[in-house]
């Protein structure tokens, strides 16, 4: 008997990728518009800006310092300032749940399950995405990887969110977009997945056999049909 | 004759003291709301954490988790998350320009003076500052302490910024809210000096004979009146 509902956070829950890219297209051009002299094109510049992330990783603290020395320009504060207004006004316009999310959790909650987050990242900054959310009072645990030192697709990061909540893994159904960390790690950890087609891993193909989901969605609200559905077996 | 007006920016130009107070109460608030467990009252965290960030400068990235440790809380991520989300959402609030200063700096340009800002901070931050407040294009120079290595009162802070403007120290206003540190420093540098009375320093009183300044000012607006004064000479 399912007795939990967990749910990734990142694209899953908001759309992360967009405000990503939205956030870091407009730090750019707020840094031209800051008086950037360089040869390359708007499009050149946010390309060099997603190496600077992917070889620096998504929480370093200076992304347009080293964008700016990359390109053989001053890493001057005014510059650097520019683009942290503007991804910062950005994010904020985008940090904004999906618009099935707040009816879906509340109605899971009504329903009597115990409702879970599983994420990765660092605690307060994720903590700061589900209380701008406005959705962490819908929690009931929030297991983020910084805190447990466990990262997905690692099954142990989804037993210890199942223990918190106080159900066994098979009792819990587990939400989320990426087939390789997310639907691979709860498959592995035993729970029921739910793979929602969302964000930038939308299209993505299962590696093995552990990254295919019990059921695929496409709106957090069709989540209450699988819950329905379960709860016949 | 007076060819350029220099400002400081913090208490000068908006309201920092109030802003940072206001944003750490709502801070304190948030993180009470979120569930903090204390037997100190708001007034006593409020206090608290000015001691925190006296003793470990307001610039320190992580004054919520010291607060929390200091009294003996687990600095809970949450916790810390809600407080963060506060704090800028507050800073937002507050960081606008007082009333005249707009037409103030604008009328300045207008009848052909170099306009300057001399600010001590983080250079980064500082910009975001003067980006935020929508006045960065109104200056000539911005001159920041981080990025010259020099803090106020020293003289060559001044002396720098009257060099970049292209104008000798004795030709340029500086306007600034503290008698320790902006009155002094221009007063030593060879400007004329104007305290503005805003801010938790307005009831100071001089300490020494380069702390008296030769305006005084209780709004933006009479500058316009001191420029003219000076012009007559």
């Amino acid at each position: 008997m399912i007795k939990a509902v967990l749910f990734d956070v990142d694209d899953t829950l908001y759309p992360s990728s967009k405000l990503a890219e939205e956030a870091r297209r407009n730090a750019i051009r707020a840094m031209i518009e800051a008086g950037l002299e360089t040869d390359l094109s708007e499009e050149e510049l946010y390309r060099e800006l997603q190496e600077v992330v992917k070889e620096y990783g998504s929480n370093h603290p200076r992304h347009f310092d080293l964008l700016l020395r990359r390109i053989g320009a001053d890493p001057e504060p005014k510059l650097v300032a520019a683009a942290v207004v503007a991804y910062h006004d950005t994010k904020f316009a985008y940090l904004k749940p999906y618009p099935d999310v707040i009816p879906t959790l509340m109605q899971l909650r009504e329903m009597g399950f115990k409702l879970g987050a599983v994420t990765s990242g660092l605690a307060v900054k994720q903590w700061e995405k589900l209380i701008r959310l406005g959705i962490h009072h819908f929690f009931h645990e929030v297991v983020i990887s910084e805190e447990i030192g466990v990262e997905k697709p690692n099954p142990k990061i989804f037993i210890e969110a199942a223990r918190r909540l106080g159900v066994k893994p098979e009792e819990a159904v587990y939400v989320g977009d990426r087939l390789d960390k997310d639907i691979r790690g709860a498959n592995r950890a035993g729970m029921v997945t739910v793979r929602i087609r969302r964000g930038k891993y939308q299209d993505m193909e299962p590696r093995n056999d552990d990254d295919v989901p019990d059921f695929e969605i496409d709106r957090p609200r069709e989540l209450l049909d699988v819950v329905r559905e379960l709860a016949k077996d």
